[in-house]
């Protein structure tokens, strides 16, 4: 048996199986490489290595789609860049190695890059990996990348960005363990949506061999190397009890003694219904719909919104689907939009609604596109708008949901200026979704995607779980509903301390949902709202979790 | 009698002049500009202008100091990169004149940065600031940048960054009125503490023609073009007449009815401390320690600091100095500290005591060093961390202060989780000091830097209010010391109104202290507090505003 690292579980789940290393490493050619004088042969080399790399990371885009496809094709620009070809002929003409002069010549880019102020840290990063490409096809290594593997394997990384994980085969990977990362990044929402355990803010990550057989357990956070085989057979145990004890729920969402508590799905479009509906859904609490803007030349027409739309619709007759407005920004640019100005920190800067004030000709399109695919079905539709601030933003926004013809129009509460004063946005707004991650990125300003932050990017932290209450507060005394539909509604812990604060359904992934609705059955509103009430009061959020979890014993029957 | 254009006043004082626009258009050579025929000489026109503009930019960062001196050397590298040169050369010979080579080549740079991402729109903007400088050299147009007049003028720009005022001579600038910038901007800080008066987020500034008179009111925010000579006189009186009513209050800060209210200082190092007591600062509310460490090769050894410290403690003696523990990190970084990884919003990274925590030497040598110089002088020192944003963090650093023997050791509120807790953190520190202008760019979670957000850049905004409110109280309660330090403390109704929240001192920019003091003279501390709370009851800033206005009647003796 081998040592026990510790991190921050963030999806549930149990994984074992060897580690594999996400493999970034290139070696750096020495500044004495040498080619052997035909220097028009080591000219073509460099430039076919260039073009293949160029061409490889184009097709991973396109596979991939989605954001990744951006991020993609720039690096591909990168490798294809005339003066970067000129500056490689000339270092390969005075004799050096075609791997050496690509690595000088984009040392100096490298070195303006980074020269040339502070936000640059995050292209020198996708420059040094276009470079260790074309280094390594060179130099015959193995490209950096998700290694190839036949058998199942435990991705071990300093952390996942879209691009390595844009190809991800999930039948492979049984699990993520990562240095950086907190609750929210990115890799816990991808290791959410694929149902796979994970592990992030692991600090003994990096010291993880490949082919050490690994015991992930997303619950805990706990990583055990080589462990034996009745520890592997316990924890298998264990995470199916749980799970079997979770599928015997099924129904609508409410506590032990009935309090009702819907729940609900996040999605990101109609691609996303056949999970929502399998794990009994009872409506859509968030739909992303900047998914059907992103990656494209011009905006979806009329026609193509409606028809999108009316199908998310159409899978909740009856029920209830809210849906987010186009949600876009520095951070999530789009073709067809001009991006903001200079913005050196873009979640703080025109996004959401403020880009749509901007450009109100697009907003009143999607309005207009949602309202006619209502007409046609039986669902209720329900309009969200993401980053309001004060009731000018609330007021704003569903006055122009009314002149759409759209009559319950809410808020996201995710700015903590708009939880502050919810009691003046509950006379404007229908009702609330509080967005727990940027809520919680914003009242403790840490970064959801930097690691060494895992700390204050948590909403157990008790600052946070006041604003939810207050929200949840002001919204109950304006006879309003307030949902939450941040990762925190995931957790089915916090999902039953958020029912104690007053919140009235709770939205997420749906393959968390199983998991929350057999919490709340076990536990009554009254256990809630102890949990909630001491919780609150913590001093820190560790505090405020364990406290929370002598205040709900149902739960261990869930194994949490 | 011209037109006249609103925007928000920033710093005091009324200027009067003709406009001169910060220059930045440069023409673009067209495509097919070509040269005479001797591309050697062409080229060597090209490698000049390049290396004049590498030492002009160089220079300019030599005679300006500080972060500029990095800005600019950046600039210079750009200017001087050996790749571009070799494109440049190749166009050249392709029959391009050297402007038009240059302007392509830098296309080439511009779009492969552009093309990368989300974050490079600063560093585009820098790029694009050589190529102005090199191309205008070549075509012998005026290099962009401040304009050169002999006499006294209104500097009208978009925005001003540190890069553009560097050189400014405040001796032929009488005022600012920019289009984008909010009260807590770059061109607010520097107006404040040039004494000039500003006008920004002025949407009107973009159509002001060089050379129309301008009446700038920085109180009332009006830029009034072509004024007739009555109203220029009319405006000069009521400045004159209220800069002769702050004059004549000398002595500590207090209300009419005798509550003290110790006014401070906010400085930047010894430099500053002539204005601090020729305005009659009681101490130092705020001493930046960070520009000692900026721009240098290492960090100040023990006996630089221990002057250093030693000058500003003897400047008041008696009296009480707060000294606040380097605050770096991505977006002020240091050249001897590691810079943190990839940070795409370093305003929510690891900064101030996050970065401390990370290189605990470093806290260790300024807390010893602070402690030297105290035993040797007669002020009450008293240390102070940036960017705490739990009771863990608060409890480290009162530690780490007290080990170094330093006896009364507080903490920055700016993250609102730490305002909304601070009833625990009163437990961990020995006072606080409200950081207003980032309490409110994480509260509203809108950049300080981003023009069009200025609505959401007010310390006026109620939620704000609610967290200075709640800070202030729990500091009470506990018997502690609660101070601001940010902007808002320098606008003197707000003052009254932080006075009337609870808030025991007030620390600003020197040249804010006659006016805060004169109008606290004026107001009771009953007024102060139903100003208050009138304010933070308001549902929106400008409510916030003109609410309070109505409640302090004795400010109209000063024109507020």
């Amino acid at each position: 048996m081998g040592d026990t690292l510790s991190g921050v579980g963030v999806s549930s789940g149990v994984g074992y199986a060897p580690a594999l290393r996400l493999s970034r490493a290139t070696p750096e050619p020495s500044a004495d490489a040498r080619h052997d004088g035909d220097a028009d042969a080591e000219i073509r080399r460099a430039a076919d290595a260039m073009e293949e790399t160029a061409r490889d990371l184009t097709a991973r885009g396109e596979r991939a789609g989605g954001a990744a496809r951006e991020v993609l094709a720039a690096q591909a620009l990168m490798a294809r860049d005339p003066a970067l070809a000129d500056d490689v002929k000339r270092r390969i003409g005075e004799g050096a190695t075609a791997a050496r002069a690509v690595s000088e010549a984009m040392a100096v880019y490298r070195d303006m890059l980074a020269g040339a102020g502070d936000y640059l840290a995050a292209r020198v990063a996708d420059l040094d990996d276009v470079r260790d490409r074309i280094v390594a096809r060179l130099l015959g290594v193995p490209v950096p990348g998700i290694p190839d593997s036949e058998t199942p394997f435990v991705l071990v990384a300093a952390d996942l960005a879209p691009a390595d994980t844009a190809l991800l085969d999930p039948e492979r990977v049984v699990a993520f363990v990562t240095r950086e990362g907190g609750p929210t990044s990115h890799t816990a929402i991808l290791a959410r949506s694929l149902g796979l355990p994970a592990v992030v803010a692991c600090a003994g990550a990096d010291g993880i061999v490949d082919g050490t057989p690994l015991l992930v357990d997303g619950v805990t956070g706990q990583v055990m190397a080589e462990p034996g085989e009745e520890q592997v057979a316990d924890a298998r145990a264990t995470a199916a009890a749980r799970e079997a004890a979770a599928a015997r729920i099924t129904g609508p969402g409410r506590t032990s003694d009935g309090h009702p508590v819907p729940l609900l799905a996040n999605i990101g479009g109609p691609q996303d219904l056949p999970a929502a509906l399998e794990n009994g859904a009872e409506g859509v609490g968030l739909y992303r719909t900047e998914f059907l803007f992103l990656d494209r030349a011009d905006a979806p027409g009329h026609d193509e919104q409606v028809a999108v739309y009316r199908t998310v619709l159409e899978a909740f007759p009856g029920g209830k689907v809210i849906v987010r407005t186009l949600d876009a920004g520095a951070d999530k640019p789009l073709a067809f939009l001009p991006a903001p100005a200079a913005e050196p920190n873009p979640a703080l800067g025109e996004r959401g609604l403020r880009m749509l004030r901007r450009h109100p000709l697009t907003l009143e399109a999607q309005l207009a596109a949602l309202a006619e695919a209502q007409r046609s079905t039986d669902a209720q539709a329900y309009v969200m708008a993401p980053m309001v601030t004060d009731v000018e933003d609330a007021e704003w926004f569903t006055a122009a949901a009314a002149k759409a013809g759209i009559e319950h129009a809410g808020i996201m509460v995710e700015v903590p200026a708009a939880a502050l004063r919810a009691r003046h946005l509950a006379g404007a707004a229908d009702f609330f979704s509080i967005g727990t991650n940027d809520l919680t990125q914003y009242t403790c300003a840490a970064d959801r995607e930097v690691g060494g932050l895992s700390r204050f990017q948590d909403p157990w932290q008790p600052g946070v779980l006041e604003l939810v209450a207050a929200t949840a507060a002001a919204a109950g005394q304006a006879g309003r509903p307030c949902g939450v539909c941040g990762e925190a509604a995931a957790d089915p812990v916090l999902a039953c301390v958020l029912v104690g604060l007053g919140v009235t359904s709770l939205s997420m992934g749906a393959t968390a949902l199983p998991m929350v609705r057999a919490a709340l059955a076990r536990t009554s509103l009254a256990e809630c709202r102890e949990a909630a009430r001491t919780a609150v009061d913590a001093r820190t959020a560790e505090e405020a979790a364990s406290r929370a979890r002598g205040h709900l014993p149902g739960l261990a029957d869930l194994g949490l």
